[in-house]
């Protein structure tokens, strides 16, 4: 005994969803059968149009429905010196919001991880190389997240650069700003210690 | 600075599904537009049909693409003198994969919640007073879930049935069979006490 044909189609289907398991797909489409069909026909409809037609910019990796992306796209940022890694669409939206950054990106879309078979490639490595060889940058930023995957993401890249004549930089790790000391789990504060910079009061 | 149009879009949809916030819908878009184009393409399409073509059963009120469900369907049950009410479709599966049931379903979709401004009508209670006059039924058994909503919605019902010449049961309560004493919740021990048969070995 099952769901009718077209329910449990409906059930499979949403457990392609990170996260989504049994119990939840099954909650799931009773909650968009009984309460919200026109949710789900809206996302029925942007889920088609979204696997269709998004890509990846030609430049920097980042998603999106065009050759490049809007920060690719704007003339300004094409004459940047200074490119900065990262290794996902979210951390692209979170940096612009702090205002502070007005370079290039280049997003890995991941980490290297040799047990899920991502290397260097399915990170569009080869692509960098070629951005970093152009002569068009002085600076690469690695802003890869502060993990083992990310800082050896980081480490693999800055060797690549190297070959080019770019300097490499990587993003400060330490006590989160408004943080309480006592709150911060030690491998931050290890970090925010080994950190540590001259102070001039 | 928002991600562009289409990917917002995709990640915004994604949040009509019951208990999935920003950061998990944007979670999902990624996973499906990096490693499962052909997952979110199946899902786009069996959403499509899905909220187009599942109506609920004439009859049981269950989820079904024909007017009668596969259980109304079957030429046994549709004799059947016992009819059991449960609060949703995924009840029906765990009561027919016990093989001990072969009378009739309805199907409540959800329980009585004056709060979230759920009445009679909209668990079709009218429909199933119909059912109950029509003399086809000796018994009704209850099998809504032992919550405070459950409880009181099948006081609502055995009401309802009061009126025709239906008996009226509930499912039992009580300690879960293989379940330790010890691990039991306090509120099931004591429907299971107050529940006690007389026993002879
Ligand atoms: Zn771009
Ligand atoms: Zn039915």
């Amino acid at each position: 005994m099952k769901f009718s044909p077209l329910v449990q189609e409906l059930i499979d289907s949403l457990r392609c969803l990170s996260g989504v398991g049994a119990k939840t797909a099954q909650r799931m489409a009773f909650h968009l059968l009984e309460r919200n069909r026109h949710g789900g026909m809206k996302l029925s409809d942007a889920l088609g149009r979204a696997m269709d037609s998004i890509g990846h910019c030609q430049k920097c990796r980042n998603f999106t429905e065009q050759d490049l992306c809007d920060i690719c796209q704007s003339p300004k940022r094409q004459l940047a010196e200074i490119i900065c890694i990262v290794e996902s669409p979210a951390d692209v939206i979170a940096i612009e919001q702090t205002g502070e950054f007005t370079g290039q990106y280049f997003v890995l879309m991941g980490h290297l991880s040799p047990i899920d078979g991502i290397g260097p490639d399915d990170l569009g490595l080869d692509t960098l190389a070629k951005h970093l060889a152009s002569g068009q940058y002085k600076e690469m930023i690695l802003a890869t997240n502060p993990t083992v995957e990310g800082e050896a993401t980081a480490h693999y890249i800055a060797d690549l650069a190297r070959e080019s004549q770019v300097s490499v930089s990587r993003i400060a790790h330490g006590v989160p700003v408004g943080g309480e000391l006592e709150y911060v789990d030690g491998n931050t504060l290890s970090h925010a210690l080994s950190g540590r910079k001259n102070y001039s009061a």
